[in-house]
């Protein structure tokens, strides 16, 4: 029974690789600030295992994996000032360490094209299902009740303001004082919801984009005083 | 007439008093962080002068010149790491400088009162109705959609984390990397509506709160992946 061999012998090696990972990706990840440390992976490996379930040809472990190694090079990419994507390096990091753990190149390089792809910058689009659903679980975190906490989060972290109703905000710039959580919704988590590639992410983001939209129209009343 | 001789002296000295009070918070407010700074206080002015507008025996120069000082020491206590309160040297502070630019010493000590409880500790309760005006427009910042981001930017000021479902809240300190957004609402946020003390404080705390609790009820909903 070579076929159920090779399966027992798969599943053991893909325990082995998903926990080493997880220590991996955990270890790489340790020194970032929390609106995109490992509490987003944690976040985002549930998201797609949610999704994954909804789409029977996804091949679980490449979801999971992929998930788990999406961000490790986010370190590198912050202290780079963005001049350096962390989807390229984290996808090259993983294949590397994917291969030294004894995964086969195809599987290998399946996860680290989810990786690439995760980002969907310079025409990178997501191929496979499992690309998508790795795509729309990282989605999923930049909106709704968790992507306000962590638009404020980051702005925390960069020392921005609250709100500047104010500013037009075409002409601030992120990473900057004038960068506010108001900013971020209005340029680019508002647009989330219509980037989806999955049903259930669609149907998930549906929701979040709506609770979100009622929120900051809300927080701009509050700040103008109309409420 | 000496009344309207009085009124119109009254009425140019507040006015220079009241310009001067902008100038003299904004500056003492530049270092600080957008959770506590001078964003915050505008928006404590604009609600001060709301609820006054309410309050027919409510002196309104009082009223505005409080809001505008109430927070000008907190520099001073965050750089002390909480152990000196701004409220108390805020207040003497700002009675100094009131009767240095010509305030008659009853309007001044007057002010200085209301900037005295606004903070609410050791007993120190609002008692002029100026007072309790001051309280509640600092208190309505401290709660709503304006509530959520400034608890969210302010943990992401001092590095903690987004959302921790895990740890018992009454295990963890505040300015600490546990520390939470989802911590400052559930020991402080959500009480607050029940200690404003205006009428129409107590209208807008009431929207603001009912807002508050489905915002961090679907965040919790969200993290633990039941949206």
């Amino acid at each position: 029974m070579p076929d159920k061999m090779y399966d027992k012998t798969g599943s053991e090696l893909e325990t082995t690789i998903i926990n080493k990972s997880l220590d991996f990706a955990r270890d790489r990840m340790k020194s970032l600030h929390a609106s995109h440390g490992w509490d987003h992976v944690q976040r985002v490996i549930r998201n797609a295992e949610h999704i994954a379930a909804t789409e029977l040809q996804a091949d679980a472990f490449i979801v999971r994996t992929a998930a788990i190694l999406h961000d490790i090079a986010r370190d590198e990419q912050d202290r780079a000032g963005g001049t350096l994507c962390h989807a390229e390096l984290g996808s090259a990091e993983a294949e590397k360490f994917l291969l030294s753990e004894g995964l086969d190149p195809d599987r290998a390089r399946h996860i680290a094209r989810c990786i690439l792809s995760h980002r969907y910058r310079k025409e990178r689009k997501p191929e496979s299902i499992e690309a998508m659903i790795l795509y729309d679980a990282d989605k999923l975190d930049s909106i709704g009740a968790i992507g306000i906490g962590r638009a404020f989060l980051f702005a925390g972290e960069v020392g921005a303001r609250l709100h500047n109703s104010e500013v037009d905000i075409s002409r601030t710039a992120s990473y900057s004082e004038e960068d506010t959580a108001y900013r971020e919704f209005m340029v680019k988590l508002r647009t989330v919801k219509d980037k989806m590639l999955t049903d259930e992410g669609r149907r998930l983001a549906q929701e979040r984009h709506d609770f979100m939209i009622d929120y900051f129209r809300r927080l701009d009343e509050e700040v103008k005083g109309e409420l």
